[in-house]
């Protein structure tokens, strides 16, 4: 809007009603009602303005209650930028260097050696059995709502190198219209992510309005205990419960206790979530967001190690998931471009 | 109202308006907009009145924001009667009589055959192992789905001795009010329980209006796995995680993800819980439902194997915790009654 005249009736506002007028009053209707303008005309989009209607019209015959309105969404990839790194592992390699100088003892681990080095290679070489070492130090010894708030402060200071943004700006702008679209159609909002719950939890209310009990994540185990009177909770290395894959069902089922009617997402990560909400009886919906725009985004999927997109995308077509383009399906891609 | 004669201005209504006459105008809105006419007057409704007064006050120093307004409500004994045994017990022991025939080797063990056998005593002897083994055998097997559709079914023909009634409807009006002034105040309810998360969700949603994602209880295992090119999602004999005592703490963090500003208990179970809830800065608010009414429901404390009360009594007073009598407090103990 900075662009705009300081008069109210501005330019952009004159455009709209020169076009309004050369179109029938339904068409304008419908178009000024448009609740997903990020997203280009096609059946990707159609088939979720269909899905919605269907579900929420009364008396329909794939009527589905409010409170079954169950939507989940995965987060890395689907809702923000995954590439180069998940956001969560930039941050937990920060969090190691910085916390490297107390912990003398972690140069003896060439895992930790390659991370307090800045070298993401030699980090992830030790496997997942090395990254969750890393995530278990980076991410333990101090209560949940404290470490909300180092993740919170560590968003607050960092830069994304591509774009010289906070991580929480890289959100996909077409996504958080369909958040706001299927929400206000009475949807109930779930993020079902592989990521740890309580680092989503830092930015989710705030950038997607999702609370912190609708966040599905994976767990680090939580040691009650008491000091100076108080009771104290305190997170451990240990992870113990990893919400990805096959996890996601089981994610689903201990938290949201309900089977989900729709399902977003953007890898193999995601198939199992995907399959578990359209193997149920019932109008289903299911969609898989394909990177594939290397221009305004970034372009991967069979071959990355990250978000890796191969089984889902294939049986895409005949379970009726909808395969998103990137580049074609979106007209914008971040909220500030 | 069955009792009021047909016509629109009945015996009850004079009568109200007989009394409204004599009282200020004031007072007579402030009773007929009481939202907890099953609470006589006294200090106890009174600190919670007050405690929703000020954390809704926009602009007063307690205001707390609709997203914080956080209520746990633990279960057994604070929303539904839990003599002469938990409920959640009472449907293990007839669940292991039905599945005996098909398990005859559990006549093996001293446990199961006094399961088996009816006898309660007998069961418990084995101490919580042993009972952690009869919840294993009763409530496993099958998917999450598939086993809250047994609980509700067992609730739908299952009738308590004392009252001959649905276990279901032996839930506390007193209660009940109390939920839906906090809902109608902004609060988000979440049940906080020893129980199983699923057995509670088979009827928190039609009882109490609290969906199942607002559940948080003990889990078993969820193992995920295929059967018929479908996601089988089946739960394990083994107990995962205990929701009671200091696990309750550590459930709220996990699955709420904030702190409550107000829990509701009736035993040690609930100690952390109440104090998790008012150690925090803030205004907060406790509350202990006392089993003291023999005759409309039970009496006991101290001494009880079932519910016991005994540490969170003796520090409801320092630490501000209102300790309400049933006998007294409470106008009314049962819908139905």
């Amino acid at each position: 809007m900075s662009q705009l005249p300081p008069t109210r009736f501005g330019r952009r506002r004159a455009g709209a009603v020169l076009v309004g007028l050369a179109l029938a009053p339904t068409v304008l209707q419908a178009q000024t009602a448009d609740p997903l303008p990020s997203w280009r005309a096609g059946p990707r989009k159609q088939a979720l303005l269909d899905f919605v209607a269907a579900v929420t019209r009364e008396g329909g015959p794939d009527f589905v209650p409010p409170s079954e309105r169950i939507a989940t969404f995965d987060n890395d990839g689907t809702l923000w930028v995954e590439q180069p790194a998940y956001t969560q592992l930039i941050f937990v390699l920060d969090r190691i260097r910085a916390l490297a100088p107390q912990n003398p003892d972690w140069q003896q681990d060439p895992v930790f050696r390659a991370a307090i080095a800045g070298d993401m290679r030699g980090a992830a070489a030790g496997g997942t059995e090395g990254l969750l070492k890393l995530v278990g130090a980076a991410q333990s010894g101090q209560t949940p709502d404290a470490f909300q708030q180092i993740a919170a402060e560590w968003l607050e200071g960092s830069r994304d190198r591509r774009w010289n943004r906070r991580y929480d700006e890289l959100v996909y702008h077409p996504m958080l219209e369909v958040l706001a679209f299927l929400r206000a159609n009475g949807f109930l909002i779930f993020i079902v992510s592989g990521g740890g719950v309580e680092f989503i939890r830092a930015f989710a209310e705030r950038v997607y309005g999702v609370p912190p009990h609708q966040v599905v994540g994976s767990t680090q185990a939580i040691r009650p205990g008491e000091q100076d009177g108080r009771i104290v909770l305190t997170r451990e290395p240990r992870v113990d419960f990893v919400d990805d894959g096959p996890g996601k069902p089981v994610g689903i089922a201990r938290y949201i206790g309900r089977r989900p009617i729709a399902a977003f997402g953007n890898s193999d990560g995601d198939y199992q979530m995907l399959r578990y909400t359209t193997e149920a009886p019932g109008r289903r919906f299911a969609l898989i967001v394909h990177h594939d725009d290397a221009e305004r985004e970034y372009a991967y999927d069979r071959e990355s190690h990250i978000g890796r997109l191969d089984r889902a995308m294939d049986e895409a077509p005949r379970r009726g998931w909808q395969l998103v383009s990137m580049k074609n399906d979106w007209a914008k891609v971040f909220p500030w471009a």
